[in-house]
């Protein structure tokens, strides 16, 4: 709620349209719904240009179902997703509300219009895919035209190279690494497009679930790269949504 | 060097006009001049839209004079920035090359010329500060408008609200935060735009010199949040610099 | 056992009313029974005020069930709780000691009487539930009136204004919360109720099983805010009930 | 600002006593002053009966001193802290604002009136003592009674028992101890007081500069304990404030 | 080998008793068979007076079976114990060496006899029986009496207090103790026994996973107190064999 | 690609030979195969004389067999190994790879032939026998005689003196210990052939899952020892390989 | 206090000749001096065998001369220790405490009469020597022969192989190590006596501090050693006195 | 001592030109010198054919002097080296020894002939250069040739394909690289030679003084690349010397 919104609130106040007693309540509920298990916010994605998303771990089959029924029950609202979500999970919120589409651990519904920029997705090693493909799944379900390229680890640097046109066309890249998470830093060497890292938890021993990539990309020699959670390849995708902004058309973003 | 200018420069080997040992040679070195304690590449500006930077930490001041001269001695060259020294590293380089211009524990020479986005940098608290004032020196190096709103932690929420309209007027907004780090998930709910989260060692005892609202800024329950490491605000000036494209050739950034 | 009641032990022995070596034993034998297994302690509730808890991780379903028995054979005792067990434990101890309420891992027995104190447990997410229910469920067994209200997340902060009527009227807070844990420190900007903070393990990666959220809320840039372990509803409840005192007549402590 | 004082602004709007523009300007900008390098919260007091404290480090001493005289210019505010400064610090503040008291690393400005609850600070050695002054510092500026007890360890626990008499008459008790921080486990089991456990730094090797007091501190087996951070005397004092409550409006705290 | 034994065999060689070949395999190889998958040290209870122990974790069950089948193959030789074994493994080991009696994850063949020294475990809880359980059946191995308390924990420090006149019996006392660990250091200062502390992984959450009991026992405030690994109450039982020495005869121990 | 290559390559362009864009792909396209999961890289071994190896933890089992065939389809090509498998996926590669060999969890296809020199693995207790099971399956594949001693623990140094010869005659020396990892530096003060420390995460409580060894190790008071990563058995049979080299004819490595 | 000192207490009650306050005083406080800074224990060691001692370290040079009169005004006190003192501190004490004897960092006053059991202290390296010289000044305090050969360290085995003799005749060993730590592993299998591994912060980078010396103590691979914290010389002293007992009446100690 | 001369020490004594007291000393004591404070080992360099060094820190200057100088009484003895010194002790070191030649921390006496191997140092970036300095020192004091190519950081990928020519002629290969430790990984892939990673502190923050470097390293995806401790050059030069062999007999060395 902006500051043009309030003053037309106190205004109609003013001009008796709107008694005190409504505008309290208009200034202190702002649109969500409670279910009392979840308080669902209708109006983030009109806000933030992010979609709505429900994190499906610690959640029961029931809650999951009943989060997206409430999201999806907006007419006007954007992409409604539910990531990191078992198949009980899956089962349960796609038969109680249809037009789901799953990719792995995420189900997205009512994916956004195709808008024209591109999203180079790459990943260190084979195993990086499950992250890698949460990111690409929520990137489509924003509309963005989302490209992967697997298996680019830096200990063969060729096969990074070979892509070198891929990322110089990409509008925004996400490196998608676990062990020592050294392609972030070549990468950001290569190409001056915003680059995000997301660590993974591939590897073990010293790769510590995660961490040692985590820490690597962090600590990297390349300016201006970011960072996400270890195995946040949804976060990396929202993060793109706020780089690369609204579609066409978003007025007042908040 | 992308794939066109290879090309040109095969094209001269057929056409004669380049000999394969010249092509050789061009191929292996690209341009960067080699002082012995340093190489210093000479074409980052213009590969990735960054400016050259010199990070002070470790370098003699002989050292630190030595490498800012090299980079400007490349006539075309962008901005190139001093970070992190202390007075004798400053004062030796600013005397060897004229021009440079001191802010804290930064000195920039050769600043861009002035572009129209806008950026904010929110810090939580008074002692945030000096890494506010780095980022603030790199942006404004780099040409953009770059407004500091201080001491907005998140205990005294008002005073977050207070700023509401900077916060939906701003193409990109970096927190700056010690202690618990909180300030990035509430801006993050706040706003869609860019969002870097700049973790500080301000604070003490659990605050673990900066650890803890790293983590906390990377499990952030805000979506789309990106982190670069503790006490980085040079970094996150550089990420932005990504986010927002080179100048020239920007027509409407996001 | 208080100087008081040691110097009429003392006078009983001088006037002959009792041996030394009656003296002596009661002296080194406050009361508690020995099952072997546990050294159950029955003063603990007049000592304390805090309910008679068995903590049922590593202890076999007839431990539990033994445990909760001598408990509950003081005829005088108060509350007596049997935390953290799985069906089996709560299976067992339920048979052998009829009255027994159980919600979630806890099961109640011989609640306390009501009391008018109204103590407010707020979590940040859906997923933060099971911790909170635990203290919900400990808060209703000491008296207290304890309401819950869930998903409250600082990223949609409107969320948590819209229950600030509920905040001011509390005589107590406890706030749940994983992840980044910045609910305590936006809520004791809110609030300057006793403040109680319990990180859970939810989330993932740099959530680091709850520690990320612990040490955030230690660092809590809002003063006074206290911490009890992770994923600790338990011990929560315990501290509201050390805050709020005893009920109506509480007259020798210890 | 609650929804009473909302209400009365909305209805001065209605009434035309308030016009649209003012209110807005009234409900963006809560009381607090913006000096540029610190945005000063002038009714802290008001909202939470807490102190108004200017953490000392990473500040200039000009910093210290503006900050200072803002939070006295308040004529209705209540005591004002300045802490953890060096001599410094401490020398510019308190000259140029007179009427500061000294103690350690804090100085306290109108210190509040005298109140009746008593608040025993133990610490387990010699060497926490300064974490304890602070804190005692602290308790006195709000108005309580704070006593002392130093170098009660469980290595002689009949020191500890010595002071049962002050422990069982205490409103609240503060635990200070570094090295392995089982005095607050100890006193947890001898009283049903409101207890906090502040952990130090003291100690060397596996007291891991407070992490290993701390984490002990956490893990009590002693139920209802709560934690501040490492050091933090001055966050101790304030929980105690919380706790107890305002002193006009408190008849029996407990 | 001692300095003895090693001057005998060299007279030997020079009185043409022994080959310089046959000195040199004797000196090379000290006695131990060599089963492939293990090299079984025969001299080890002569050498050191401790028990020999198989420790089960990551070893087949025919594994177990044949190292201890070895050890037992010397006639002269001490108690052999089998650790940290499941069923399989303990099955296996039991059915082809006859006379092993099993204690929770422990098998001792060929226990000591019985010798006079009182050694006195003491646990904190309940839920640290299996630890001491594994510490009293080594203890027994080696002919200790060795008597078990449980469920003392700090929290209730009379049942610490009930137990004095055995703590003051006692030849060597080890304290068993997850959490917080705290009862160490009571023990340590209430008496001069030898004090051997065990930390284990019993908690959750800061207890992390016996680390906080680990630190704040070697961070202990009481003077003397040693401490063996997490959960090693083999090896607390073993460093008591180590205080108070052989049995009656110990001619030559190594 | 080397300079000589490259400067034929460009040769070959001026005699018109090659065309510029024919030059290229050559150049941007080293040789690799895209399967789409991986990209599989044909030139590994020519280039380094390491053997191609698949990791397959986190791959499907119709990925491991298809990126061993693709490797095997490479007529010239060196060993393949397939490391880390489960059932599952060594049955689906060696179903559609015929000729591969299993130990443990590493398959191999293609060894190469016997080269003279001696590799001395020794462990120090049997449960380190998996890691350098995986150890011996990977030198033996690339050719080296690889002889492996199990149980030389530190605590019976004779064991270890025993092997004396076996030490002495080897062209390398690979340590694999758990717990505490004083196998390497005992083993460093006997021998200066190239020893490569293999940490395992055997043990448990203080070995922190290996941890604690590879501190250890890294600590070590023997100079010039080296370190892998935990368990990464592999690694250290791969290092053996860079540092005897290629066997007898390696024109170019790379 | 024992149950033998309490009884005759109660009997002098019943017997008149003592009044039931009296009791309640000689009860409540066990004999200390309270110099307001500091407790001062006047029984330790009658209680426990074990020296006075002071730590130094967060002490000013008053509190330590203070604190030391007042244990050395107790006439038949055992000796007096001030550990951890730097030069002033030192000063302080020895100036107001005549007869003071000063090793590095420790004082002792009226050490006790020499008994006749043989300590043995070997270092890693000439770096422990500082925490070793602590360790043997304060055993010589306690009357403990007690000898300390430096260097020892494992990398050169045949050394520590030379002192096997003074090894086996020593009542006590203790291991100082810094880096790996792993001396307390060999010694651990060459001696059954009991020894005490003292970790040090000797050694940098992944020496941690000590932390890696010390976590590698606690996961000896030789059965029965126990560990104190890291520097804590003093401590492993301490611990060797209660493993040998008090002087008067041990007459055959091991 | 191996057994070859051990066969020769016992055929001595049958043919009495030993006696058996003689052997016995000659066993017991393999050669070192007893200072005291060192025990300094003269057979090193002959049992590993690495140089006697020399570890200063925590030494005096006179203990550095006193340990050099019974090095260099040995008349046969190799190279000997004093690392990590300040000022004072390299002075009393070098005036007590005169012929050492002092290199940034590092005093070199009698170097070692010059052999025809070379090993290529390579560093991320300027300030890495005190950790190579120190490792080239020692290679050359060995006598290899030690090129150094300083600030080859892999966020700029060209200038490290610049040195391909170095790469591939190098017998061995050191990277050293602090913050992120990409560079070990990316020459990993590039070159099969012998590769010792070292890990430096360089970097702040997010680095943790080289342990993200040290991690990262461990956790390559570059197949056997080995590692030693943070910061330590010295090690790596012996790593080196010890894959490539003594000089005598080492006509090709790999």
């Amino acid at each position: 709620m902006d500051a043009a919104a309030l003053r037309k609130l106190l205004e109609e106040v003013r001009a008796g349209a709107c008694s005190p007693d409504e505008a309290l309540r208009a200034l202190q509920r702002l649109p969500f719904a409670d279910l009392g298990y979840a308080r669902v916010d209708h109006h983030r994605s009109l806000r933030q240009g992010l979609p709505e998303a429900v994190y499906g771990r610690g959640k029961t089959p029931a809650q999951c179902a009943g989060i997206v029924s409430e999201l999806l029950s907006e007419p006007h609202g954007g992409p409604v997703l539910l990531t990191l979500v078992n198949d009980t999970q899956a089962g349960a919120a796609m038969a109680a509300n249809p037009g789901g589409v799953r990719t792995g651990s995420t189900v997205v519904w009512r994916a956004a219009p195709p808008r024209p920029e591109q999203v180079l997705i790459i990943t260190a090693g084979t195993a990086d895919l499950p992250v890698a493909d949460q990111c690409q799944a929520t990137l489509e379900a924003l509309g963005f035209k989302a490209s992967l390229i697997a298996d680019c680890g830096v200990a063969g640097i060729h096969r990074l190279i070979d892509v070198l046109d891929d990322l110089v066309g990409a509008d925004a890249v996400i490196a998608v690494a676990g062990m020592e998470g050294a392609l972030a830093s070549v990468i950001g060497g290569l190409t001056g497009a915003p680059l995000i890292a997301v660590p993974t938890s591939v590897g073990y021993g010293a790769g510590l679930e995660g961490v040692t990539a985590l820490l690597a990309m962090l600590a990297s020699c390349a300016a201006g790269v970011v960072v996400v959670g270890i195995d946040n390849g949804f976060g990396a995708a929202c993060a793109v949504a706020r780089i690369l902004g609204p579609a066409e058309e978003a007025p007042e973003p908040m």
